[in-house]
């Protein structure tokens, strides 16, 4: 078991990037819950490649099919099957890398787990393609999170090291759209400009650049979650890290909460509306590994893009001895932008299944 | 189910800071293995509060005994239960707690959870206290680690923003025992003396720093672990995140990979010794969530004690209005030295746990 | 959660029984496996209704499609995806029954877990079709197990009361391979031929039988499970009672054995060819829920197919009141025969998930 | 992973039968329930061996301490772990066993497993000692349940194939009360004087008798459980295999199913005080794995205790040939009657897991 995860809402991702079809299996949705498909469409959109030139040329429609689970447009109680035929692949590209495992890619690890079995055309089961049935899972939870009043978004966070301005104190539903609707999803046109730049800079360099996304979710209740192991931080590092490319991931201050002192980490609690709540946010909403009931807040970082066009040193895992590749084909000089719908649909496909197990403090 | 982890090492902690005792169950360990008690005490006392003016002055002595599943010196297949008796709790420095949750602590989640039941005296349940208990697990895990030739090590990576060296591209056995052997586990003696100082001049001001543990795995084979959910990454920051006052965790480069390009950030592969490895590891031995057989590196980000004897702006729960609190009792500056050991614990359980399913990429 | 199972082999099944189309996600497989379709179908088919007098007349193909983890016949370490379209649905025999539940059937439980709005058309998710996907999944396990000389097979050990003879104590690959051949399998053709008029009076009745399918494995070593509630019992019972009207599981002697002796129903140790072995099997091969290398036997009961064609009282939910219900279309009147691949299946993904997690006894 | 179960509350039992003591940790109770600690007591003396001749000779008081979890005689949200310290052992009866693993036991496959370093003195961690702690989960978990209406009872439904008067249609909290006060749990006195006589009969033959407990809830809502592999039948069957002794688990009518018609199986519905019910619970209020909101019925078999005073073909392991074996020391010439309110334990733990989990059929 490794492609699946949740446990009311059971998620179980299946597929290769050159195979015949990509998809999810959705189990433990409720039942009744209408999907607007068009809405998931438009969020599986921002995911997709685009037609600029920050992207791959790689032509996906991403059009999810529903084998089971979706009866006149409403979840049925049964496991919903979401299918995306694969199209477009041009496996010759890949054929060398069979032998010479790419560097920064799972190609030889794969090699070592699989002894050579595995299809790693494309990137195989690793390829960020499989992101694409997670989006699918994430933009349906999303849809009943927001019915019930949490909104999850997220932004560019930082390109190449060129920061977006945060997230307000209290992130809005409204400030989510606004972002989801940008082309590129930053707060700061500015940055989001030269952050573009940068990506095409590395680009004309033949390389890649990272980044980090910074997603928030509003109106999750206090209370929820549990202690030590199984906290909101436990279960969203544990699917955020299944993000391919993802080699970081903090919560409110994070690494930075690390160089503050206490009295500037700490979060001053006050009435509000008759309500506790805090006045900063350094915690990003969990104490504990519990909600505070203010906004959750959370980063991932994602590392550059490892298929670029300079050679590399390698080895032949056939001959056993050094080499050199230079990949061909089409690749993203950055993942990062594209990521940042990911990054949402994992925290609200986890958000969901913890909102479905309820907080079950007392009873 | 929340203070457990592992799925063939299942590791279950239990007690309260001021309860009767604290304690774990381990469940799973494989049979015939001998445990050096005095070895194990020696990695318990590192996680113990010193006697020098970097720590708490509670007296804790943290004798583990066994209960089950060491018999004769050697486990016997059935869980293993160790227990560690509270004593030196001053309760009545908490009384006020109950109604003013002190800022950056669980104690207003676990009112908003359990509804005013929760034991919450010295921080109950979620009381650094409880990763006594989690180093006897990791303790034990680390003797079997050993004896298979993966050796599990950690220093204090930074303190208030003052960074350590970082580990050497391969860290060794012997550095690891050098690092434990220290009273404040860093390489750079120099690093360690302006860190204390940080502590010490946080402790004049009534405040606290954080700080940043670096921890690496040697010996580990390549192959382990599975794609995209049940990664490394995954069950160890899902772990990791179980200690108090973890906001963060990255392996390799982490967040700084999001600020390198493709070609800094990859790790050409080379035959070495008749074996393919990089030449550099900013992947921190981790591809496609898979071990590559290099050294395993990981960060996990401390924030500062949240307990300062500054007076700081809460609510009362009883009165539901403004008030102000001002913690007394004894508290650690800095947690993030003591909380070294506990980092490796974690690591070395969920690194066994790992070894222990094996690597069924064939079979 | 709930249509999933096992640890590293992690069986997820999905579809409802005139939904689109049914299938299975299988992940953990190890790579390198070549799957023998042929084979795999002939597996298939002996599940599938026949043209006979003692099944359902819906026409069933059930020939799978494998959208990935199986390329050039092999797996390939990614989860392998099986897909079986739906055909040969008849809707509108059920159209009253969405209002008046079935007795014996899941309508009135899914319709007070859901809400009324389960797709409940042919049973929908509870139906015994579902148990097509599951065979993929087992008869790709058996091929793995057989291959590492693990053999699974099943006979119908009763039918309406009439028993077919015992395993022997030493069931052979041969044995299974011969009751699989058989278009109804018993091992006794006269007591076959029994079964087979009881179903018969039955249909004539327009009532339906149950029956009890007995599956033993050969070749198991011993060693394998582990204590208390991660034994071989537990796990087979939790997957075997997620064969729809499986009722009740018992291993060895099960429930006869509370009516013997300990003197008759412990199996005394003996040596045979250089090994422990039982002079008898009473255990059915397990002792504290680990087997003892002798065969593994198992009995699944199978209630009568509630679905017949006589008249029979229920309510009707919309008016919630008394009202009689007389089933159409087209009905087993016995399932037993045809779940006794399914129990094989079941059988056989279970223990080569356990294969897979190996013997961590001893490390 | 093995001696735990359970996905909200998390029951992991420790301890060997001769070691220094056993134990639980009970993980997820909600905070604020009152525990009547008498209450408990009195369902653990149910357990416990009499001082009649049907028993053990073996002193166990089993009184239970808390060492977390429970605080001011409430549980506060914390694990919650109960020690019994073990006492009366005299391990020197058990000498000659670790060489002759006793037949139906679990020596041998212990042995298999552990390679000889398990710690089978007194059955280990086998031990139907180990059901004492169940009971400490069990019954904490049936005060919980009766608080919100759930009641849980059982009876000793057969002893040597003497079988006593099943439960009536709906079985009530007065009728499970009445059958807990009495000395030897029948709802039949009469069956239950003959039950004895077996008892007694077998052990004047140096043998022993098995039986059959049957369960039964009373209250459950109906809607509860998910479908396939998280039914009742399948989360309670999997818990349930975890009572040493026990080798078969029915529900409803379980095997004798197989031998009913349809006609004579299904339970009609009808209209009862405005809610739906069966008029009859062939079913034991389980359909499609989910609760019809009749009374949940199940029942297990128990096989005769393998440890007879009778000389016994065995080996020897040391010396790989065979042997004989008498086992001296005092056992159980049933420990049917005994496993009575186990089986109630472990059945009203699951269903509180299930209850605490709650139905999100629809959310």
């Amino acid at each position: 078991m490794s492609s699946d995860f949740g446990r009311i809402l059971h998620i179980s991702v299946f597929g290769q990037s050159h195979g015949r079809a990509i998809g999810v299996v959705i189990d433990g949705l409720p039942a009744g819950e209408e999907i607007d498909l068009e809405e998931l469409q438009r969020f599986l959109d921002r995911r997709r490649p685009g037609t600029g030139p920050l992207s791959t040329a790689r032509k996906e429609t991403d059009i999810p099919e529903f084998l089971s689970g979706l009866e006149d447009g409403k979840t049925c109680g049964a496991p919903l099957c979401a299918v995306i035929q694969n199209a477009g692949q041009r496996s010759k590209d890949y054929g060398e890398l069979a032998d010479k495992p790419r560097p920064g890619h799972a190609d030889f690890t794969a090699w070592a787990k699989w002894g050579g079995h595995a299809d790693m055309r494309g990137g195989g089961h690793f390829s960020g393609r499989l992101t694409a049935p997670l989006c699918v899972a994430g933009g349906i939870a999303k849809q009943l999170l927001a019915r019930r009043g949490v909104f999850v978004g997220a932004h560019l966070a930082a390109v190449a090291g060129i920061p977006d301005r945060p997230f307000p104190l209290y992130p809005t539903a409204e400030l989510f759209s606004e972002i989801a609707a940008k082309p590129f999803p930053v707060l700061d046109e500015e940055a989001g400009e030269r952050m573009r730049s940068a990506i095409l800079a590395a680009k004309n360099d033949l390389d890649s650049v990272g980044g980090v996304i910074e997603c928030a979710a509003a109106g999750l209740p206090p209370g929820l979650g549990d202690p030590m192991f199984e906290g909101v931080e436990n279960r969203l590092a544990a699917a955020l890290f299944g993000i391919p490319a993802v080699k970081g991931v903090e919560f409110g201050e994070g690494f930075r909460a690390a160089e503050l002192r206490g009295s500037e980490n700490n979060d001053p609690f006050a009435m509000k509306d008759g309500e506790v709540r805090a006045e900063t946010n350094h915690a990003g909403g969990i104490l504990g590994g519990i909600t505070t009931g203010m906004p959750l807040v959370l980063r991932a970082a994602v590392k550059p893009t490892p298929s670029i066009g300079r050679a590399q040193r390698t080895v032949s895992l056939s001959c056993m001895e050094n080499t050199d590749l230079t990949i061909h084909g089409r690749h993203d000089p950055c993942v990062a932008h594209r990521a940042v719908p990911v990054v949402e649909a994992v925290t609200a496909a986890v958000l969901l299944d913890m909102l479905l197990e309820g907080n079950h403090g007392t009873f």
